[in-house]
């Protein structure tokens, strides 16, 4: 079958347009088969295909699925700040969707990290939208790349688990577009997901299901996506008021195609709209046609898996490293103690959870590479008391290591899809463990594996070391140990800054909402935003991470490109005898603003793999957007003019060097009138000589004459002309009147 | 003039009655003289009378009135926690009205000090709604007990000064009705003030000078208001608008009663609508007309005088006294720094300058006195660098002295109405000098002066007492030498929390706001909310002050009185041969709770004045409203059934004893609906029965059956019922007929 022949939506009666607007059943398309469309499968991702064994309408179990390599979930993959190793991932999951006949996998799930308990953290990528829309854009890319689909979920503003099915988020414009908004805005504008899956809770007032605003103005008119609408399993409540917002598509299916016809018919539903949303679903499928009619393909496990490997090793972040305790001499005597070593925790829970195609656990790889150590489990993972047995037995292991490995995190049933966490902390058991290890043997590294931020301020002078290993997909045993054993260095950074304690984020005097509503009450100020900008103590910074290898960043350039453009330039050396990576950061730091924003934001990012010695030179292009805000007043971002400095460096609170731009602004103003202030109208550049005409009016008597004294002038300063009776009685109109007239006249 | 013959408003025209609704000129009502209606004085308070000499509509010189009793500001007088004072007070300004022929002074301002940079912070009583309508009540009893009018003020959400004409306040209902109204809807229910001023600002996008829900729908249909509403001055700026919201009063004309006229007249006012607001004006006349008729009539001046002594005494804050520094002993040797003990700052700027019939610096005082002490300046309020020989002087004079007191503060320029400060801190030149005299002398005290609160953390190891002693009025010197000799003890309790930092503040993050709009983003926690609940570190906490005397509170009863309703009970024992006050302040302390509540929240307090080694008990009844939070989804104030702290203590961090009462529950519930969630099903009273017939059902095959397991579980607890399709998919349908028809039988 050609393209040219393909059906489309005039093809169609009305009934079958409607048809195409819900699913067939859980996982697929409705297809109108005898038109030749057919009803392709979409499912879960987003860090591997998760394809349920048994489809049916009706499945009920999450975990039960076919084999998927389970690449590192994104709270991991994301600390590699490597968009080119999350094509390569996303590659992988395109080869595995078109051997299970998979349309569109569901994923990447781009939303905000607003508070580090949000439940989902795990499968999201960071706190910042620039480093979660340019990463999650290589993955999306990657798995398009093989002629198979994505959806770029949960737009928008899904940043909780608690009533997420009902909540109301009551964010600000400027937040939104700031914060809420960017990543899934590049990543359209960059990458064009074939699909968006739209989320479960409103924003200021109305479901995403059915918010025109959002899925219709914003979405498709101002950023231009070309694909198509999903609602979220369950989100689509009215049929009829998301189809006119612009969703294409309800899943999974209620049953009800028939209320469309209806609503068409007695116009509630336009022709035009309905074609439109049809038309999308024809266009989505014909775009997957390609790699569905690919027959007997298979992945190769193999390679899959070593690209599941090279991602994990990059996921992982070194925070502490005192005296160089890692990374691990080969011969050294070394314990392991904990049970995720035994039974490593690798994924999260809920419709992201893959049945993998190998998993090797740390133990077991220490057995393959023939690596002796003791091994005491330490605790359980159930949440009961600790055994002092298990105390005993750990304590007496670590005794006479040259090296403990202390395996600590969340239990699987600490985090989930579903819901939030309570508290940042790991178990007290598990700290308790680590204090009573510690006495026995100085050398303790402790190897965390949790899917969100964990506190670690209570408990880190206990140990020597830290690797915060996230959550690592099924490769995640042989990555630990080649970073533990120097194999490869670390260069993970944190794409979410680590607080001191989860009371210090603001986040946390509206969360997680209440009464079917939460405000986002610290709008723009969102993890180093705020941390940052109010000078608050933090355990580990946004970007921070270490290395076995030493890097210098100098000659930092940084030039204006154009009014409102700059670029910066830095060559990094690796000064040490050990090959690694390193990540410039840039930043941009704000001058005076009209607004409160951030102290500076990160605009771009350059991986740098430099072997022993080597030096390169990395150049970061800093667009318009990296220097602008977004303003309710003129309901656009807006450049103003004015120094901004650029800092390049290697996390959000360390930066290596600074440069300096003149920008020339955008321009842009608001024409004066009468809400207009008198120190508005006086600072004007056509208000302030009809000011100063009407003073000199004021005092040749041909206009009544403003009362001069200095609180006066303050009050007048902050007054709109509207008010100038308030100061002058009767004959204050007068006074407004001639500035709206000469204002009139000037501008003309 | 008998009341029977006093004319109404239907012995009006349409042109008589629209000329009500706002001024003669900036400080008069417009009267109908010749229907025997006067155009009485109106003018500024609050803490004093302040009476333009020369009263014009073009007054321009705030400074230039008739001498009255400067009262201590309430930032002051507020820290006294005695309702009574406030009372005493309120007398004497009323009877400074009579004499002046003013018939509503303009005040109290009950706003409540969100930020503590607030540029108005110094008339405004307190961080805490209850105290300050409690005190405040006190002052607007004590004026109407004179038969003089009082404005209370600035309703609603003035809160900073900075855009105050257009500002939009966007703040959620539950902070409105437990922050922002408490204190004016008290003084409303309990004092009936004869007129309310509307405050500039916007609130969720409605001026308060039209905004209905605000002026009719709350304060008169919910509170019970009888007065008049007049606009702040130039508040208003749609003359229909503000009417037909509520408005009677125009303040200062703006010469535009015609366009009432013509509202009238086309219907875009209704005739009742004007009516009731001319009736409102004609009440206020008639309800001044006794006062207004005492001729000749001279208040006490040294009466009133000994008043704002007393008021100034009880407005010192002791915050620290190491070594028991104070009080002076009368025959040291004293030392006085600082141009502040010569001239006083002792109230603020702006509308309520007043010009005081005395006034007396604490130099003056020590004249009076016969007491000996070395004088120097120490600085000038000028904002320019620090004279070294001034340092030098200083130094010389605290050499050899017994005790330092040295007299730092705010400059006047430095706060007022109309600017909101751009830091907490004081002078650094006045820090410096501090630290150079310490070091010359130990004993320093630090007496200070200034409006609003400012930062102590910074110096506070330098002296060995401090003395916050606000701006205090015309008797700020003798009550100062009071306090520092020991003729009175101190007895003022923090009405403001005085953080560590001003980053520590929540409203920063939204402080002043931007582009014409301020995010109440930190919803209920302001002040001690806040800094209690999050458990942040803070200079000294909200009700806090040091008294000379020594005291003990012990048993400590509470009593449940009705289904929800306490009392709280304590002997209160001056365990000191020192006479003293000492306020026990009852905090209510919620248990698990269906909102986010503050830890704690001020519900009673009593002054309790014992001599030296006296004993007193003292109760504070509860009501429920003490006990209740404002409910978004009721609509209405909430009391959740369940356990309830009563704290008993003498600070907000300083509590001495604690009682639980277990209360019934006002027994609010909504009714289920679709979109109830299943948890919410299954743990309602009459929902959970159905929901198990429906397991049943289930599992003989009458219904569906819903999946079970633990992660389904999950998911379809926080899942409205009208979802069941996304797991049963189209039977699912039956199942939520099943509950909601069940449901609707069993509530029929």
């Amino acid at each position: 079958m050609s393209e040219n022949t393909y059906p489309n939506v005039n093809d169609l009666t009305l009934e079958e347009k409607a048809s195409l607007t819900s699913g067939g059943d859980a996982w697929h398309l409705q297809g109108v088969e005898h038109k030749g469309i057919p009803g392709y499968m979409i499912t879960d991702g987003p860090h591997g295909l998760r394809k349920a064994n048994a489809v049916s309408t009706g499945e009920t179990d999450l975990n039960d699925s076919v084999p998927a390599t389970c690449f590192p979930p994104a709270a991991g993959l994301s600390s590699a700040w490597n968009p080119d190793l999350a094509f390569r991932v996303g590659e992988a999951m395109g080869e595995e969707c078109i051997q299970e006949k998979v349309a569109v996998i569901l994923g990447p799930g781009v939303n905000i990290k607003r508070n580090p308990l949000g439940g989902r953290c795990f499968e999201y990528w960071s706190e910042d939208p620039f480093l979660a829309g340019h990463e999650a854009a290589g993955l999306v890319k990657g798995v398009q790349s093989k002629g198979v689909g994505t959806s770029l979920k949960h737009f928008a503003v899904n940043n909780q688990e608690t009533d997420r099915l009902r909540v109301d988020a009551r964010v600000s414009q400027r937040a939104l577009r700031e914060i809420y908004f960017p990543a899934f805005e590049h990543i359209v504008k960059d990458a064009q997901p074939w699909t968006i899956m739209c989320s479960y809770n409103k924003i200021n007032g109305v479901h995403s299901s059915q918010n025109r605003w959002l899925l219709t103005d914003v979405l498709r008119d101002e950023w231009g996506f070309k694909g198509i609408v999903m609602s979220d399993w369950g989100a689509a409540h009215d049929r009829v008021a998301s189809l006119n917002a612009g969703l294409n598509l309800e899943m999974p299916p209620s049953y009800t195609d028939d209320q469309i016809v209806y609503a068409a018919r007695d116009g509630r539903i336009q022709p035009e709209q309905l074609d439109r949303m049809a038309q999308g679903m024809i266009d989505l499928v014909n775009k997957s046609r390609a790699a569905m009619s690919i027959d007997g393909y298979r992945f190769d496990v193999d390679a899959h898996d070593d690209v599941a490997h090279q991602a994990a090793v990059e996921s992982i972040v070194l925070l502490k490293n005192d005296d160089a305790v890692l990374p691990v001499a080969a011969d050294a005597k070394v314990a392991v103690i904990g049970e995720f070593a035994r039974s490593l925790r690798y994924q999260g829970g809920g419709s992201s959870h893959i049945t993998p195609t190998k998993m090797t656990g740390f133990l077991d790889t220490l057995k393959d590479r023939g690596i002796d150590a003791a091994f005491a489990p330490g605790f359980t993972f159930a949440d009961e008391p600790q055994d002092p047995a298990l105390t005993a037995e750990a304590v007496d292991a670590a005794k006479g290591a040259d090296v403990v490995l202390l395996f600590l995190g969340l239990p699987e049933a600490a985090e989930s899809e579903g819901f939030d966490r309570e508290t940042l902390d790991i178990p007290a058991k598990q700290i308790d463990l680590l204090k009573e290890v510690a006495v026995a043997n100085a050398n303790v590294v402790v190897v965390l594996s949790n899917g969100s931020v964990v506190s670690v301020a209570p408990w880190r002078d206990h140990a020597k070391g830290i690797l915060e290993t996230w959550l690592l997909g099924q490769c995640g045993g042989p990555a630990m140990a080649d970073v533990i054993f120097g194999v490869q260095s670390p260069s993970g950074k944190l794409s979410q800054t680590i607080p001191m304690d989860i009371l210090d984020d603001p986040s946390m005097l509206n969360w997680p909402g209440e009464e079917g509503h939460v405000d986002y009450g610290e709008g723009v100020f969102v993890g180093y935003r705020y941390y940052d900008t109010y000078g608050k103590e933090v355990a580990y910074p946004f970007g921070y991470g270490l290395s076995y290898a030493s890097f210098e960043i100098a000659d930092v350039t940084v030039t204006k490109t154009g009014a409102n453009t700059a670029s910066a330039t830095a060559t990094v050396t690796n000064t040490s005898d050990v090959d690694g990576a390193e990540v410039v950061q840039v930043y941009v730091a704000p001058g005076k603003a009209d607004v409160a924003r951030p102290k500076h934001e990160l605009k771009g990012f350059v991986k740098v793999f430099l072997k022993a010695g080597e030096s390169k030179t990395v150049t970061v292009d800093l667009d318009d957007r990296a220097f602008a805000y977004w303003s309710e007043k003129f309901n656009d971002w807006h450049v103003e003019f004015g120094e901004y400095t650029v800092e390049v460096g290697v996390s959000s609170r360390d930066i290596v060097a600074t440069g300096v731009v003149d920008l020339d602004g955008d321009g842009k103003t608001l024409p004066l009138d009468e809400w207009s202030t008198f120190g508005e109208w006086k600072t004007d550049p056509i208000g302030g000589p009809i000011v100063a005409e009407m003073y000199v009016k004021g005092e040749s008597g041909e206009l009544p004459a403003l009362p001069k004294n200095d609180m006066m002038d303050m009050f007048l300063n902050s007054m709109p002309i509207n008010s100038l009776t308030t100061l002058l009685g009767e004959t204050g109109k007068e006074s407004t009147a001639f500035l709206l007239d000469e204002y009139a006249k000037a501008t003309a």
